[in-house]
This record gives C-alpha cells, structure tokens and sequence, in this order.
C-alpha cells in the first residue's frame, strides 16, 4: 500500500527533533516509547532496547513495583494523620512498619537513577544516567529523602519517652509521598482502558476520606493539647475522653469531621474554645470549595454520561416533528426513525466528525480497505484498470 | 416509488447478519423484534411468529405482567426494609402478604424460560428454548431463586418464636428484584413516548426515598440492638422507645434519615455510641454523592429544558445587533426577526442538522414527497419529463 | 427592491393557514397580531382592527390592568398563607381588603369573555364572541370563579366566632391566581427586551420565598392546632406562644423555615411531635429539589453569562499557541490576535452561524443594502448594468 | 509583503470612525491604545503622546499606584465592618491609619482629572481635559469624595466620647472603593496572560471571606445593642460577652458567621430575639444564592477544564469503535491513534476552526509564511514564477 510512505512525508516537516536521515523504524520508538502507550492501551509494542543496568519504565516488573509502592503510600496516608494526632496512645508496632516502609521508599530512591525519563519536548526515552541523575536530583530528590528520612526512630534512639510537636511536623512530611498518587490519577485519566468516571469518582473519593481523616486528626489533636479538657469539642460531650479507648476516639474525630465535611452539624460536637473555632473556620471554607468541587464533577460526568441518549432522543423527536409537519408518509418516517436507530446504535452520531479530523491521507487509506474489494467484484468495474478504482475508491464516502 | 429498494441496497452491506438472500420483510422483522419499538413507540406492528408454547416480550399480556410484577417489587422494596428492622413489633399480616408475593415472582421464574430473548449482537429474537434456558441459568437464575426462597415461613415451621439475625440477612435478599426497576428506568429513558425530565426525575425521587427508608430503617435496628437503650440516638429523647407505637418509631426513623440526607442535621436526633456513628458516617458520605448526583442530573435537565428559549434569545440579539451595527433598514430587521421567530416556533434551529445526518437516499425520498407535487403542478416545468423533474426535485432544498 | 415580493412567495407554502388571495399586509397582521410582538419588542405597529365592545389584549390600558392584576395577586400570595395559620389573631382589616381585591377579580372574569385570543395554531387573533366564551368557560372559568367567591365574607354573615379549617382551605383556592405569575414569567423569559438572567433569577427568588412564607406559615398552624403546646417545635423553647405578638410568632415561623430550606438546621427549633417530623419530612424532600434546581439554574446562567468570555480566550489562546508552533512573524501574529479582538468586541464569534440560517432571499436583500451602494460608486464597476451588479452583489459576503 | 495593505483595504469599511487620509500607523495607534493591550499582553508597544501635564493609564508607574491603592482598598474592606461593629473596644491606631489611608484616595481623586479615559464607542484615547473633568464629574466623583471623606476624624473633633449609629453608616461609604478590586478583576478575567480559573477562584473566595466578614461583624453589633445580653446569640453561651477580649468576640463572630454560610449550622450559636432573626433570614437567603453561584462557577471550570481530556477520550474510541467494526487492518487503527494523540498534544482539537475565523486575507498570510519556503525549494516547482507560487501557496491547508 502506498500510503504509509505518503503519510510520513506528509508528516516529516512539522514533527519537533526530526533529523533527516531518520528512518520509519526510527519514527515508531519515537511515538511508541513516549508516554503514548499507556494512554492508548496498544501493549504488544516491543520494547524498545536500553543501555544495561537501566530499568525501562514499561518493564512490567517496574510497574508491579509503582503499583506496590502505591500501596504503601496509601498506607502511610492514613498512618501519618493518625500518629501525627494519636502518637502517645499508639502501640509499637506502627512504628516498626513504618521503618520497613521507609525502607521500600529509600530503595525507590536509589532506583531513580537507574529509570530513563521521557523527554517533554522530543517524546523521547532519554537514557543517559547522567541527564537522568541531573534531572532527579534537580527536581525531586531533596523532597524524596526528607519524606523518607526515619525521624522517629532517631529520635527515640537518644531520648525515647518525649514526643515533641516539631518531630511531628517532620513526620508529616510523608504525606509529600501523596505525589505519586496524583499523577497515577492524571496518568489513568488519559488512559482509554480505565472508565473516565469510575477513575474520576475514585479521585474524588480519594481526596474526601483523607480530608476527613485528616481534619478529624487535626481536631482531636488540637482538643488533646488544649490545657482544659471539659472546654474542647469532644470533652464537652464525653469529659473523660483522654482515658477512653483509641477506637472511640478515632471514631469520633471521624464522625466529627464527616458531619462538618457534608454541613450536616448536628451540633452534639462543636468547637468549645477559640483555637477550635479557628479550626472549624478553616475546614468549613475547604469543605465549601470541596463540595463545590465534587458537584462540579458531578455535573459533568452526569452531562457527559447522558449526552449520547440526550442526542438520541432529540433527533427521534425532530425527525417525528419534521414528518408530522410535512405529512411525510409513514413509510419515510419509519425508514427515519429506523435509520436514526441503527446510526444510534451501531457508531454514535459524532462518527462523521472524528473521520473528518483525520488528514486526507490517512481517510484515503481506509477507505481503500473497506470499499475496494466491494468496488473491484462489482459487475459495474470490470475491466477498468486498479490504478482508477483506487482513485475513485479514496474519494467514496461511507453511506448506510 | 423508487427509493426503499435503493435503500435496502445501501444499507445492506453494513448490517451484520445480514445473509444474501433476506428479503426486505426479513429485514423488517430484524429491526422491529429488537429493542426498537419499545423505544420508538410504534406499537402497530405485527408481532412475529414464535415457537409453540413460547410467550412474545412483545405480547400486552406479558407488558401487563410485567407492570405487576414492578408493582409488587416496589413493595418488596417497602416491605424487606421494615420486616429487617421492626420484624419482632410487626403483626402476622406481612409474612402472609409476603408468601404470595414470593409465590408470583416464582411463577416469573419458570416463565422465564419460555420467554425469546433479543441477541444483544444480532438484535434478531433467540426462541430456541435450549438457548433460553442456558443463557437464563447462567446468568440471573440463582440470583432469582434465592431472592425468592420463603426463608422466613421454613424458619417459621421449626423454631417459632426467634428472629435471628442470619434470618433478616436472607429476607434481605429480596432487594435482588429492585434490578427489575432500574432495567424499567434504563427503558423507559430510551423511550420518546415519554418525557426525559419526568422519568429522570422520577427515577432519582425513587432512589432517594428508598434511600431515606432503608436508612431509617437500619439505624432503628442498630438502636434496637444496643444494650443501653439510653444511649441511642432515638432513646436519649424518647427513652421508652421500645414500648413506643409503631408508627411513631417508624416517623421517627425516617425523620432522623431525611434531616441527615438533607444536611439539615437539626441535633434534636444524633449518635449516641460508636455504632451509630459508624453508620452516620457511612450514611453521610452516600448523602454527598447522592446529592451532587441530584444536582448534577438537575443542572442536567435545567441546561437542557433551558437552551431552546436560549438560542432563541441569542439569535434575536445577534441579528439585532448585526441590524443596527450596519444600519439596515427597518424592514430588512423586522423580516430578521420574524424569520427567526417563525423558524424557532415551528421546528426549533437544528432542524436542517437532523436532516443532513440522514443518507442522501433517505433525503431524496423526502424531498420527492415534498416537492414533486407540487413542481409538476408550476407552469415553468410543464412538459418536462417526469424522470427529470424527480432527479431536480430531489437535489431541492426546503427554504422558508 | 425586489426582494420582499420573493419572500412572500417562498415562505408562502409553508404557512399554514394560508389562503391564496392573502395580501402582503394581511400576513403582516397574522405575524404581527400573534405572540410576537411582545417577545420582540415592536411596539410601533398599528393595532389590528377589531369588533365593537372588545377589548385588545395589545391595549396599553389592558397591560395596565394586568400589571395591577398581578400587584393583587402577589398581595394574595402573601396573605393566603398568613390568614391560613393565623386566622384568628388577625385583625378585621386583611378581610375587608379581600372582599375588595376579590372585587377587582370578579371583574377581571367579567372582561375576560371580552378579550381576544391568540389561536395557538394560525396564530390569529380570534374576536369571535361565542368562541371567546366557549374557550373560556370550558378552561379556566371554574377555577377563576372558585378562587373569587368571597366564603369568608359568607361564612361570617352566618356563623361569627368560628374559624372552620374547611374554610381555609376554601380560602386556600386564592392561590389559583398564581398562574397568573407564572404565565408571566414564561412570557418574559422569551422577551428580548428583558435581560434573561433577572427574569430567571427574580422568578427563582419568588418561588424560594413563597415556599418559605407557606412553609413557615403551615408550620406554625401544625403547633398551633396540637393539644399539648409544650410539645411544639415553638412551645419546645417559647412555652407561652400563643399569647406572644404577631409579629414575634411570624418571624419565628419563617426563621425555622429558611433554617430547614437552607439545610442550616441550628436545631433550636426542630420537630417535637410525629405531625410536625410528617411535615418536616415532607419539607425537606421538596427543599432537596428545590436547591438542586435553584443550583442547576444557577450554573445554568453562569455557563451562559462566561461563555463570550471563555470563547474569546480559547481563540486568542489557540492564535497564540498557532504562531508560536509554527514560528509565524511576530506582525501576523499581532494582526491576527488583532482580528479577533475586533472581533470579538464587534460582533460576537457567532455572527456569521445566525446569518447561515436566514434564507438566502433575505441575505440577498441584506448583501444589497450593504454592498450596492460602495459597488455602484466604485471606478471598477462603472458602466456595468445595474442589474449585473445587483446579482454580484447577492454573492458578496462581508469580510472584516 | 502584498497581505498588509490589503487587509487594510478590506479592514477599512466596517470600522467606525475611519477617516479617509488615515494612515496603517493611526489605526495601529486606535486598536493598541484601546483596552487591547492589557488584554493581550502586548507591553512592547510604543507608548502614543499625551499632551502635557496628563497621565498615560498605560504608565508602568501609574500601573503601581493602582496596585497600591487596591491594597489599601483590601484593607479598607476588612477594616470598615470591624470598626462598624466593635467601634467602642478598638484601639486608637486604625482610626490613624484610616486618615492616611483617606489621604491617598484624596489624592487619586485630583489624579483622576489627569489621566486620559478610552472612549467606549471609537475605542480611542480622550486626552481632552475638559471631557475628562466633565466625564468624571458625571459618574462617580461624588460617590468618591463622600467615601473619601473622613467623618470620624470630624466628629471627634466636636464630641469625643459619642459613636452615633448615623456616624457609622457614613463610614459605611468607604466599602464604594470596593468598585475598583470588582473592575479590576473585569478585567483580569479578560487577560490572558492570567489563567482564568485562578482569577475567577480567587474573586470568588474574596466574595465569600468578604461576607463571612461582614456578616459576622453585623450580627456582633446586633447583640451588642440589644438591651438584654443574655439573650443575644453570642450571650447565650458567653454571658458576660462585652467584657471578652475583642479577638474572642471577632473569632466567635468569624465562626457563627461561616457556620452560617457553608450550611453546617451547629446549633451552639443561634439567634435568641426577633432583630437576629431577621437578620440570619437575610443572610441564608443570600447564602442560598451565594453557595449557587459557588456551584455554577465551579461547575463551569470543571467543564472547562476537562473538555480537553473528555475530547481526546470520546475521539479515541470513535476511533478505536470505528476500527473494530469495519476490521481495520491493526496497522491502519494504530496510524489513526497516533494520529489523533499527536494532534491532541501538539495543537488541541479546535485549531482549525480558529483559523476559519480569520478573514481570508490574513490566511493567505499565514500559508504564505508556512508554505512559501518549502515550495520554492521544491524540485516540483523549480523554474516556476513566483507570483504563480504565491497564488498557489495561498490555497494550501496544513496537512499533518
């Protein structure tokens, strides 16, 4: 077929970083190795050869390895909230899972310097460890080794009984961990093989429990430093709160912080004292923008999700209108409905519109596929030269 | 009239299934005996023939059926709720009511298997019973079966007098038939007989009342349960609740579930223990997906009901503006805007898009019905061949 | 010019209703007498003429009429729901004004059979007596009657010192005349001279605070009618209410009101009896839906009012990204961004789509009045026919 | 270059007040010197001359001087309802400060009589100080002096010890500066050099913390002039209020305030007498509408803002669908996926529709830019003139 060799000169001049002597092969690592695979589900590329000691980024054992750190970054996103505001009352063992999960993380440092990136310009898998090691270290690093540096057990190696509010500001720097779960969502948004509303719905999810967890952390926190118990949130209601199990306290900073979140306020817990009510102030006015946010969302994936049935029923009903004002037979306006229907169904009405976004070429190509062997063993073309039946085939359009 | 043979012929080579030498009523059968006419309302078509013993989805009696078996599903939706939470304070009356329910949805069950389904590739009626049964048993038979088990009655029969909980857990079961709704919803959607906005928001006032029910009902039972009937949140107002009448624990139920769906979160009713608000935090975070679902379905209907007044309006002030921005005069305007306003009365703006998306042979038939008339009736084409005057007629154009 | 004459006879088939010996000015009439007028804001054109002893609906002393029409009903929309409730507390005054607002209705039913109509099919005035009447009293007549009927005044002459709740609810009909409003506001809505979004806005604020005002009022009439007032949602906290001032009881009704249509619900005055929790249910439930469209409504026009400037950014923003893509110099950059900002502030980025769905007899006749003038006077065109120029000119477009 | 001069040519007819003799040079100066520049990020331009003694609005120092007066306004706007309210417990130092605060405004109001205007029909610069005077003095000059005008300091120097109610809505005149961060953020929102969301984020949290603020502040004076403390919201729960710390008392209002607006409504903090009920009425109406308005904006960024993404997504499986079902060689389906993610990266969807917009002129410009070089060098093309090129070149459409 003639065409791909057409299609690359017609593509050559505007692509960014193309050197001449570039060959079609050349070309399709060029494409194929940047962050296009994963958005397009195409996974029987071959992958592309690297530079030993290097780790390609599609290796599918890398990828078992980002989904099990993720794993571990939701763990620590809700660990981190909860020895922030609980530590005293927290047994050991948190603790030691903790240096276990640092661990995992140092060594996800160490491997940084061995991933090639995708250069944002070219698409291109850049493997030199030393561009690799400059960019990391220019942009990540410092963060990665802070969040991942075990404050805590160096800190109980020289005084263990002190719990002092700067280490746990130190430990909350875990939470910069959370990166990596937001460009997994900005990555599984683009990619076609995972529903756009069940990934966005998960976001969302995502993003409402930990401000809860966190919030009704904070709070409790904030009630548990307050110098008299029976004028906080919680003491008020149950006086004795600090000798009261983790569970009931945990369960209740998070029913607190879900009747604030979703503007319920039953009122049985409120702030008692100013620190409180500065608190409440503050998570009030992020709830409004959230819920604003999650409505927002909401809205659009509904208007998304009904668009197709919306359009549908439109275009029934003006062609039921068109027949009935012009008295058409019924007949024709059954042969509309029908035809509308079978569209409907089978290609969704926008198909016209995607075809026409493709250039000539690449139209001209397919409809070389579907339409010359029909054309070629038709009684009408006998005898006419291929050369002419491809001619008149590229310019045929699909008709139903 | 030349034009359904062409049709036939144009749409032919797309249709799967499609076999050579189908006539243009095996055709007719294909696309009427799928899920179209449902959806199209075109009621007055011949039904097709079935097997012996076979029952048509198509046939009113088995439409009527169907109604039934939703209205008694909406009872069971009332019902299984109320017998899970208030089971030992209801009277013997449901039970029996409930045997009989039980009994018509296992009369459906053996139904089932002698009713045609439509291939969902083929969109052709399956009526071989072999095909039926297989596709019926893998798929919803035992979901069925266990939905409709008398558990309570066999129960009944060996031990009288205890409600286990294991017992309500089975009955709950029951809510497997709400499928059946939310299949009538998807329909009836789909369906131009009926008005989008009604059904959409009949559909969404259903979920939300059985939403508010179920809840009301389920806290009940976690403070029904509780040791301390003190510390729930219906006891610690009304602390002799369990001797209470019925009805005033069930409106209480439902006020508690309403005044925390709705947010209003009054406080006279709140969690009391742990338990409670475990629930209440469940509850709540259903409530903010519930209700930016609402708004997003409602902002949905508004846009929608909403953009034919406006592109009305837009239009008008464009062509206002354009008027007097180019000092047209008076009467050029005046025949504008009532241009535009004749257009928008009779058959709305995007009459013309409907047409264009039909196949050319389609929109030459309508133009022959249209124009063919009354062009051989004008003075200019007397004694034109008739020939010719269909091939000008169908490359008119309405313009008003 | 020659063009009117063409429009007449290509708009003429369409018509419906239309009879061959129709002159130019008689379809004036047809289009001009219709609902048009007030939704395009001619004002200028002659009334038609019309039989002795009726009355125009176009009459500006009719308009007059129904403005003040609409000033009673609003007062009537405000008393109903007070009277409803607090009936007995009311002063003598609020009854003599009914019987007299009642006066102005019983006349307004009179006129009624003296007032044209609109026909909804030819769009032609009907001054047909007989019709008139028939229309009427097989509508709205009954209604209009029973809404008048003064059953206070009566019941009094009879009975003096009894309040029966069969009365209010008689008195309840009054609120048939709310129609009124909302024809109103569905006129307006489609009167261009009327800015959208307040006639939007100020129809939802009506809505919000008539729901208020009778929610408030029913309310308190639930307390008011319970036989033990200390277990009232307003006794609860105001034991002794009914000896409190009107004014006091008033406010305090309405406050709970908007607390529960907001979702505030502060809780200090909330349901204490299963009356009360019934209406409360049923208040919630309608407030839901009432603030999901008040939402949707709301995005509705925020869509609307931001899209001109959103479009014009994308625009300027794709012109800017297109320049600097394919590095065009720096002057057709700047002459494009230049274009489109005139464009933009000149006419809208839709001028050209409005102009495409007038008929080309009529962008003939605009063309004409554009371009003749500039082309007959130009030195290229000298000597050339008029008529040659007038066909030339039909095919120009406006370019910027 | 032939484009310029032509596009002037057909440019020149629509633009109002176009003189003959004017030159390309005066209708640069009448495009950049209107409100074209700020919105387009244009800073090279020359700046036009003024006549003497007049302050060019585009002066990079007058462009600082208006930055530094919307500072003081912000600060105006946070201390006005603070003084309103808590008059009698502030310290004397804001009342200093307000005096110079006035002095600046005082001497932007002699200022305003020098600085040219942008006339809002010929889009030119007005440097005629007369206009100027009179333009000024007919819309806001009184406004501006009255807010300007320092009440306070006045009526301390007769009575010292009074703060009348009547001396504080005076002061109340100040929130009229408020009309230049509203203008300022008109016009941001049309500068595409600021992202839009930003813009329109950040002006509506400056709405809501401007209303939490003032709310708060009014229903402290409410209480504050209420005869009986304890029954005022704040006394309630705080008997003995007016002797707290006045960071207390703002804190307490701040969070009665938001508790208010976001809906969540505790409950600990309601209104206690008829003036504060009257007063939260006012405000959840207005809230009510407020968190709408919330909602919309959002919902109208989140649309926005995912457009691209939804496009790229619903243009991959019209493709990936159309592939599928025609049996599209795999080869063919890859080219058209990487065909649509290069466009969807490189340029957006809507590139071409921006380019249709522009007049046929300045895209003959364009192509000859793009296309000119390449097809001159062309051994196609060789020994061809080059005014044949040019014509020919102008035809070309970028392909991909």
């Amino acid at each position: 077929m003639a065409c791909p060799s057409f299609c690359t000169s017609s593509w050559a001049p505007r692509l960014p970083c193309f050197d001449g002597d570039s060959s079609s092969r050349f070309r399709g690592r060029n494409l194929s190795a940047g962050d296009l695979p994963p958005s397009l589900g195409a996974t029987t590329q071959q992958p592309p050869k690297l530079r030993k000691h290097l780790v390609s980024p599609y290796d599918p054992r890398y990828k078992v390895w980002e989904i099990f750190l993720i794993l571990l970054v939701v763990y620590s996103a809700w660990i981190c909230p909860l020895e922030f505001a609980f530590l005293r009352y927290l047994p050991r063992a948190p603790f030691i899972v903790d240096d276990v999960v640092n661990g995992f993380f140092a060594v996800d440092i160490v491997l940084a310097f061995f991933v090639p990136y995708v250069d944002s310009k070219s698409y291109l898998l850049v493997d030199d460890p030393k561009k690799i090691a400059v960019r990391y270290l220019s942009s990540w690093f410092a963060f990665d080794v802070c969040s991942t540096f075990p404050f805590h057990s160096i800190s109980l190696l020289f005084n263990r009984h002190e719990h002092s509010l700067g280490l746990k500001f130190l430990n909350a720097l875990r939470l910069w961990r959370l990166r990596r779960v937001s460009s997994l969502f900005a990555r599984l948004e683009k990619d076609i093989r995972f529903n756009y509303a069940v990934i966005r719905c998960t976001k969302l999810i995502s993003v409402t429990l930990f401000a809860v967890h966190c919030a009704g952390c904070i709070n409790y926190l904030i009630a548990d430093r307050y110098p008299d118990p029976r004028r906080t949130w919680i003491g008020a209601s149950m006086p004795d709160f600090r000798e009261a199990g983790l569970w009931a306290r945990y369960v209740t900073s998070l029913y607190w912080s879900i009747t604030t979140m979703t503007t319920t306020g039953y009122g049985d817990l409120h702030a008692e004292n100013t620190r409180e009510m500065l608190f409440g102030i503050a998570y009030m006015l992020f709830n409004l923008w959230l819920t604003a946010y999650l409505i927002g969302n909401m809205t659009n994936l509904v208007v998304h999700s009904t668009s197709r049935t919306r359009d549908f029923r439109d275009m029934v009903q003006a062609a039921s209108e068109f027949a009935a004002r012009n008295q058409l037979p019924r007949q024709i306006e059954e042969q509309m409905l029908n035809h509308i229907c079978l569209r409907f169904r089978t290609e969704g009405l926008k198909q016209q519109e995607t075809l026409e976004i493709l250039p000539k070429a690449m139209r001209a190509s397919i409809s070389l596929c579907l339409f010359f062997p029909v054309v070629q063993g038709s009684y009408l073309f006998k005898g006419v030269s291929t050369g002419f039946i491809q001619q008149l085939v590229t310019e045929m359009q699909a008709e139903y």
